[in-house]
């Protein structure tokens, strides 16, 4: 089942279900008016839900229109809690290298809290305060999941997973130093996310699906030049790992978005990077300092995600701007 | 005027107007049903919410009702956002002092994000998993503020205060510390904070409000003996700007609950402390080593603010228990 959210008034946007070409929708009238609602009561909405995507897909679902992805909101305009993890070896081994970044605590996941009162729409302009901040993206894979117990264990955590998510966590690279020696993590350096059109239910990805991470490649173009596509199943911790760190010590609500950190492979010199930071890391190691520089103003980013050449969860596609 | 969230059904509370004295409430019933909806739309509901408070306080109000504080939850029962200052320069230069716990920026606050999804009712037991992470209470003020767009300066900011509350934000000290050391700030170390049961506009607070502070004593018993009786007014930063320096990359949406931080003053050895971390400190500068323990299960911490007398914002009353 694939979910979105259109742009019909209200903060929250109005919850559709998408056809899995992504071509067609169907408003949730009667079921869900948000996304959101929908996860509050995902007992008695999901299979209401489902009933309505099979419809879609056999052509009986009435009212069904045409899915104008210039329209749709992020799925959770707004999410109560979002939890960014930093779950790839590759990336944290190499900013342990370059910058110093360590996990003084291997056995246990790198996570922070971010914001989550906003999430970007996909195609919705990107406005930040200055280049000067030295602006970033990083692309993720990301699970909302349903209310989780404090002290969930990882196994008992990977069944409440709700949906998945393609999401850019939009980093400023400056503020984040300094933020990261306060100790206190990051306000400044973490604005709002971007996130993907469509959250999928984790069977829409089938055998990409397994071990707790989704086995599929995170295709980002900078201005139109690709510049990574790493394989999200090389997660060290799986997602139901991070929910379990997440929810040691506080029960986790319905609309929960936990997010994998910065896609990353061993092989990031010929697959890519997933933010600009790595790439700058990889040169600083090749050739003694970073020659590729931060975002632009008018830069466009765009990150997809295509399984058996359909693209997933629709793509983010946006310019930085002044704002 | 003096708004709090009543149990009665659904994740969000049934919003209601209560009497300066606390003694009686009226339902905000066809204004606004939640705290959240009537700051998304403030402009409509505050001067709805101030003719319906002002008829409780004639004595007019149809349906006003005996204000029991512990059927109130938190008055945000959950939030979009939560950003936590520390904004107290006694409590900074002691942690300084006796931990090594530095802010290298010294022209900005340190603030972190916290979980926001759950503001635990002022009465409600608080479960944690274990005592051996060091359970600690933080008496702090703080704001609720309308939307606020990034680049906000603190002077306008400061208008964009709409109510302000009291909160006990718990934190766990060992994994606290395992967390600073990342850089990614803390998750396990700050499970959901209370919140007493009144939120309050500003003007409520009389000549106690001025400077963008609160020149209020914030009360702290611990087990029924006086721990603290700090002064907010004593604040390093004002809520104008820990909320600019919050909006400096970021809008804010109604609703964003901006904290103060431990509340404490530069006597802290005659006004006591706000939490037990700082209590510790003390020791640990005056005889060489802390004697002061953290919080056992069954412990309670009781939180109120007193104006003219009158209490506040109702009182925080809480045990701690096994989770």
């Amino acid at each position: 089942m694939k979910l979105a959210s259109l742009d019909l008034g209200g903060r929250d946007g109005r919850l559709v279900v998408v056809s899995r070409d992504l071509r067609r929708a169907v408003a949730a009238t009667g079921i869900a008016e948000t996304l959101q609602a929908a996860l509050d009561d995902w007992a008695v909405a999901e299979p209401r839900l489902l009933a309505l995507s099979a419809a879609l897909e056999a052509g009986t679902a009435p009212d069904a229109f045409a899915f104008d992805p210039a329209k749709a909101l992020a799925p959770l305009p707004r999410a109560w809690q979002w939890l960014d993890g930093s779950a790839f070896h590759a990336h944290g081994e190499l900013m342990a290298k370059v910058f110093g970044i360590t996990n003084p605590h291997h056995d246990k996941p790198l996570m922070y809290q971010g914001m989550s009162h906003r999430f970007i729409a996909p195609t919705a302009p990107v406005p930040l305060p200055t280049e000067a901040d030295g602006i970033d993206f990083e692309g993720e894979f990301a699970v909302v999941t349903g209310d989780v117990s404090m002290g969930t264990d990882a196994d008992t955590a990977r069944a409440h997973i709700r949906l998945v998510m393609l999401v850019n966590d939009w980093s400023l690279r400056v503020p984040g130093r300094a933020e990261m020696e306060t100790g206190f993590g990051w306000v400044q350096a973490k604005p709002a996310c971007s996130a993907a059109p469509i959250a999928v239910t984790p069977d829409e990805l089938g055998e990409s699906w397994a071990d707790g991470r989704i086995h599929l490649n995170l295709l980002v173009d900078w201005n139109g030049a690709r510049f990574g596509a790493a394989n999200g199943g090389a997660m060290g911790f799986c997602f139901g790992q991070l929910i379990a760190h997440a929810a040691r010590t506080r029960d986790l609500c319905a609309g929960t978005i936990i997010g994998s950190g910065t896609v990353s492979n061993e092989n990031y010199r010929q697959v890519g990077s997933s933010c600009i930071a790595e790439r700058r890391g990889i040169e600083m190691l090749d050739e003694g300092a970073a020659r590729t520089g931060f975002m632009r103003f008018g830069d466009r980013v765009r990150m997809e995600v295509l399984h058996d050449g359909q693209s997933v969860f629709g793509a983010i596609d946006q310019e930085v701007v002044k704002g």
